[in-house]
């Protein structure tokens, strides 16, 4: 059975930065559950989604979350499988606030990282692939050819560059 | 029956902040259950205290947190009694995390910040003690008095400064 | 007599963030007093005013304030009714200035911070129905129900989300 | 007569940054009124004192505060004599709090601020004769006197310099 | 003979908040002179206008300056004139480059920071105003007009608000 | 074969932080392979260590940098094996550096980053540890018991706070 | 042989800011080699161009980025010739993340650091020719002249004033 | 005639700071001259100075300041020899106030910034030594040679790594 990546969103105004992700999954050929549950409005949803997460088949969970962000460090009190958090710049403070609240977490309980919004999103959606090639070569050459591509694109970049000179 | 003010705190470790916050409520005369218990670690117990607010005869949570602060948030996910945030300088951050997760909560849910640290501790009571003086006259003197107390001891500085000036 | 809630705003264009809290009071059913009133221009109606929120029956005070936002500040000072600050984003700095400025009070005079803008304000007035729900038990079902109609709304965006997916 | 300068600190803990200004001013041979009265915790004092700084004879006014430092800006509020403010580190945010709070006054209700701590207090002392050096060629010569000091303390910084390298 | 206000630009890109300024200055009757000139491409245009504030006549001078915003430094390093400093947000760090590059001088040379923007302007003006009626009562006297009509423009938004709500 | 977990750390000076996650790993009996290595003093050294990742057998990477912290970045480059950075604070900045320099990465590399520190270095191995656990059912089990100690030790906490208070 | 400048971007992206330098060094005479090359997509070749700095004749390397922005870096890493990194407003953190992580280089390996944006293009371009201005008197004068001109500018800029108040 | 490095530093305080470049400096066999003086407290040297820089045969300039930092853009404002800046942390800021008072120079006057403190005081050196071997190959080799020295310094930690672990 092929690994699965749970994806929970705090707000469905998120969506467009998800979307980012779950592009990368599909390309990759990776399935996913996505979910909107909030840490704070529907708290006991979001628990025992977390706590499904091994039994559900997830390689990996994938939290978006803005303002402060608590939905990845919530999802990992909940599971031992890898929480990875994508800050969203959904306030005054531009994403700040969604990145010390995710980033910060304290001893024993492991949230994963990424940069805030569409970058992040993406990188999450690799690191999840990341994880799963650990066991599954294919994946890995996927990985590497995905790395092969960035490379000739930075060549085409370098001939468009040449054009506007 | 008295309102009690229900405790919580992240980690044993800051003790000394919330004793700030124990003594302002013992010279108001307000009773309080304290307890350790974790956002992340022990997510269950956390929300099953939060839930028991109302009927243990909370006027108010107040939760000790630092770094990525989620301690009142998660509480006030599971009750409608008031909770008071004091964020904690527990990281190379001095703080700040836990200030922006603490006070960013999206809309919905609620949670009263104070002040980073011992002043936070300190003003985190006396705010209980004002919520549970809506209804209750004596309290609302005692604080006028405390208020009083400070003038004058604002008084006996003015009088020390004199001296050493 | 059922409790209200004294609003300040310390400029006029901060009205369309007050609103969001008013259109919450109004849906729980709670009266409210609405003045624009600076800390600075018109210190002493923003001191007079707050030393008579005891005495207008008001359950908490929501003030509303940018930049150096001593207002919440100030209206504390004159008085043991609670304080709720809601920080406005006006200046360069996003909020941050209102933000430290509200929160970082010293020990004695407690204000109580929301979040920065429009999540801000919809979390004082339902910090403020909180507190009055404390003596109010038709108050505190409706937040109750308030939560669930959250989790209902959650349900349909899940419902929204299988439909763009 | 002479103008005077009144200072203001929120706290007596602040006097020794309160010095290094005080003893500017009485190498400049300026008067001085100190006063420990507290935006928060002694509204009313705070504000008469700065009402009557005009009568007084005050040239200027220095306040000193920490945290959420209101006390330059409810002094503004209430006299037309120029404020001075000296930010102080007294949390852990380092004075950033402080200064924020301080400059980031709204259009109205100037306040004059100087550098976080020591540095700020000896500026603030030097910016209040600067003012009385207007009107005092006097003044004006003991303030071009320092600098010359300055300079020749730089050379002397010159001279151990050699010695040192 | 009346004092001036001598006004200093880093920038002419930052003349339309250097007109906020003179509106107020224009207001109060009170004559200015303003140039172009930075700290940096006319270093010594800038040190020479510096060195004759007092010769001119100048009550204090206004500096305005974004980013690495040196003007008023460097305008205070040569002239016991006082100096108020107007932060511009000019770059992508929003002002905050500029404030702290005004507002963190060594000890030994004065500036007198006023908020980032417009509120500053304003502000900057209204403080050279309160320099001046020192030892000009008319002045004074339109200096607290002004306030009185702060004051009432409140209560009319009080009027407006009552309309709105 | 067992899975190892790579370390690389850019300065011996962190090797204190670094222990804090060996101690982790040794607990949940997974080896590792320690080097020093610089992103800039040696970048053909951390190249050639991280293009042999998948070749040595690592499940992850943990790349330990304080400052401008380019390690784990530079580390991610060479390699689709997950990399998990720890953000040091070695500089004036408290690790803000080297958390936005770890934490920003664009699109197509990806990065988990941990918290600041010594929590962070906790949670990185842990972090492996999950990893590892996905195919590793037993490993999975210590992670869950773990868990239970931690739950266990803030029960001992709570017997604690009791004899205390 | 003349001296030639090597310009490196991490993105496509970046052009429009790239060309803010391009126009300088043209307008100075400079010739320039130009590259897209990121320091994480295509790290081999980054490192073998910097590699070559030298023996293209560059009299410094000018490198382009924004988030984490590692590329000054790993091109400083891979040669002796000089390397002026110009950080980019790329991300919600509005270009603190590039500054930081270009300007914080541990001990070893010096990166020069010019403002965020287009400023610092400009600047890196300028710092370049003042770099081939030690032996290239020409250039020198050019620079001369250069400053001679924007100080006729500013007379220009004095005139428009004059015109406009 | 070999070039000299001219090294300004805005207070003998730093000295602790400016050894570390002048180790640098030493080991490298280039020559400099060291002089304290202020952008603010003696203007008039620092700007005759910087003017003579080319004439005294300087290759570069660093300059060292603090606080708001405004010494190197005075200086660069002055000459086309290149400048370098090292921030130091010495107010309660930790250095961010010098750092961007360093860096954020307006388009026209490039100041190149190094790391706050130590780390940067040893990379201007190295910087300048950088500059100084475009046309001196033996001092190209030299750099070379400490790049090998560093990284079998690295090699020594491995060793020293191992016997600890």
């Amino acid at each position: 059975m092929a690994y699965k990546v749970g994806i929970i969103m705090g707000s469905l105004s998120d969506l467009d930065i998800v979307k980012t992700a779950l592009d990368v999954l599909t390309q990759f050929g990776v399935e996913s559950d996505v979910v909107v549950s909030s840490a704070h409005r529907t708290p006991d949803i979001t628990a025992a989604w977390s706590r499904g997460a091994k039994e559900k088949g997830y390689a990996a969970i994938i939290a978006f979350a803005g303002a402060a962000a608590h939905l990845a460090g919530v999802a990992a009190a909940h599971t031992n499988i890898p929480v990875i958090a994508v800050p969203i710049s959904a306030t005054a403070l531009s994403g700040l606030d969604a990145l010390l609240s995710s980033v910060q977490m304290p001893g024993g309980i492991p949230v994963a990282v990424m940069a805030i919004g569409k970058a992040g999103a993406k990188n999450a959606a690799l690191f999840a692939c990341q994880i799963i090639a650990l066991k599954d070569e294919e994946m890995f050459n996927k990985l590497e050819n995905y790395r092969s591509e960035m490379r000739e694109q930075i060549e085409r970049d370098n001939e468009r560059l040449k054009a506007q000179l």
